[in-house]
């Protein structure tokens, strides 16, 4: 059985979309069981009677949207979104999911699960989909954990985009590019030209140098490695336009004359299917990567869906053994160096 | 009469798209004289016989698209882009407008055209649809020069984006937002932060702090601050996402059943519609600001139709006197500090 520890207690609709996200999840997966974290009474009152593989796990605290993170960390013992790092640090758990206060996560992952030999600094990531190619998608790492990232930990993001690309999403031979403001060798800023040279230069991965965002849901690699603050910045421009196209869409389809709107009526399970394959919150969390375990963050206004298919996630996460595969690559890595 | 000088040689699509954008423009607007620059045989050719404001500058040469741009502006002497650029500068031309090698025009902009005074580093700016308030804009500045921009150059992109807004788009009082990796005040990378409290203080703009690349397609904002480097990313991130989600609505439209393809028939005329509202080629060019008089950047795969655009805004840009009253502005700033 795989275990997962999910904070009950953090994001928007907490703790009721968590709890419903959890019960849903268990109903699908039958190889995970759940330890919920946060307020006893509340949560119970959340779950119908019966039998289920969903453990609860009372937390007097909790950790809120605007508290400053690494002091939340600290001060707050026995917060929820604490309590189940500390579970996955001693292996109780094998993954931690929550919804909760973004930095406070990621301070908890890599001060309390805690980061691996080798990694200076984890990194979210996530994948999105290659819209060119149904069922397909690709990595984008960093997602928004160091916003002030130097050329080695866009080395890094590569080696870790890298190994989930090959574990998580199958890729034998991830196509690796660096994201930049121009697709020729010599384009970049002061980061990203000195990121190309340790890129070209790493036989692990399979380098095909500089990619722009306007090619990447075009699929054109499968990693696409960012510092933190840029990696942010596209995902939510690319989340931004899709939804206010979608929206112009299908308004322009409403508020049309007669014919648009029989025409409407018409693709309206077509354009759905559309949409449906655009929908990022389904596609789940971003994960922070580098650390002893995978811990995964879930949108903050998650809906009880969006919580189940980041569970899903984590399980298929900790079932690719990426994390362990990361952590010995790395090791093995440094060994060769200092041969 | 207003006097648009343009390169004729720069571009995909040089000199066919080019001269035939110029006749389109000149038959649209009735004010403007054009002067274009590059291979005499070359422009005559595509022009039919007839009598319009387009006067023709040989020049002998031209600069490529892989050129080392700011090597090309020194050597290349009689580039039709040079040449161009020191018609304005010399006040034989109200403005220059490209498609060709981006550096290249950046340096010809700052080298030759040159900077005003107290704007250290020209950044380029363009528009972007609200797609929230049909016929609304927003700026976004910068979207490509200045890749390692400071704290400083953040401050000298806000003044001139708020000048744009006010002149051009009509915007009596531009809220202006710092593109950050959070809306809270406290978010941001070393850069953003320091350039927060820049903009804090600087009382000439209206600030409304920081905005996140989803929200400003939806006009969280008339003024978007960003460096060079995440500008472009997220101008690419838009311009991608819209193209890939377009070409999934139609393709999956006609790839329907018997239904879909007929309903996709009834709202053809509604879908195009609204994609015409997100044609970013047609909005025309970024244009450099921060200089003496405007350099405008044409998409270099840009049509007929583009460049006409394109000419059509150069138009707009002198008429509005945005780049004196940009300079007028930033002298009584630096009259003021000396005070």
């Amino acid at each position: 059985m795989i275990k997962i520890a999910v904070d009950a207690m953090g994001g928007d609709h907490a703790p009721q979309a968590i709890v419903e996200g959890a019960l849903a999840a268990v109903q699908t997966y039958s190889d995970i069981q759940i330890l919920l974290y946060g307020d006893q009474a509340q949560i119970q009152a959340l779950l119908p009677k019966g039998d289920y593989p969903i453990e609860i796990i009372h937390c007097s605290e909790k950790i809120a949207g605007d508290d400053e993170p690494v002091r939340a960390i600290r001060r707050k013992k026995d917060a929820s979104m604490v309590v189940a790092a500390k579970a996955v640090k001693k292996g109780q758990a094998d993954a931690l999911v929550s919804a909760g206060n973004t930095g406070a996560l990621l301070a908890a992952g890599t001060l309390l699960v805690g980061r691996i030999k080798g990694i200076d600094r984890p990194a979210l990531l996530g994948t999105l989909p290659n819209l060119r190619e149904s069922g397909e998608s690709f990595v984008l790492v960093d997602m928004g954990a160091n916003a002030d990232a130097k050329a080695k930990q866009l080395w890094e993001n590569a080696l870790m985009g890298n190994q989930y690309a090959k574990d998580v999403l199958g890729k034998s031979q991830p196509r690796v590019g660096l994201l930049n403001n121009g697709s020729e060798d010599s384009k970049g800023n002061k980061v990203t030209k000195e990121a190309f040279e340790l890129l070209s230069q790493e036989e692990q991965i399979h380098f095909i140098g500089n990619v722009e965002s306007r090619d990447i849901l075009a699929g054109v690699c499968d990693v696409v490695v960012s510092d933190g603050f840029t990696g942010n910045a596209v995902l939510k421009a690319i989340e931004g336009t899709a939804k206010e196209i979608l929206t112009l869409v299908s308004h322009s389809l409403k508020s049309g004359n007669l014919q648009t709107k029989l025409g409407a009526l018409l693709i309206k399970n077509s354009l759905k299917e559309t949409l449906g394959q655009f929908d990022i919150e389904s596609v789940g969390g971003a994960t922070l990567f580098g650390v002893k375990a995978p811990v995964i963050k879930c949108h903050g206004n998650a809906s009880a869906k969006t919580v189940a298919a980041t569970i899903g996630q984590a399980r298929q996460i900790v079932k690719s053994g990426t994390y362990d595969s990361l952590a010995q690559q790395i090791a093995n890595k440094e060994g060769q160096a200092e041969d």
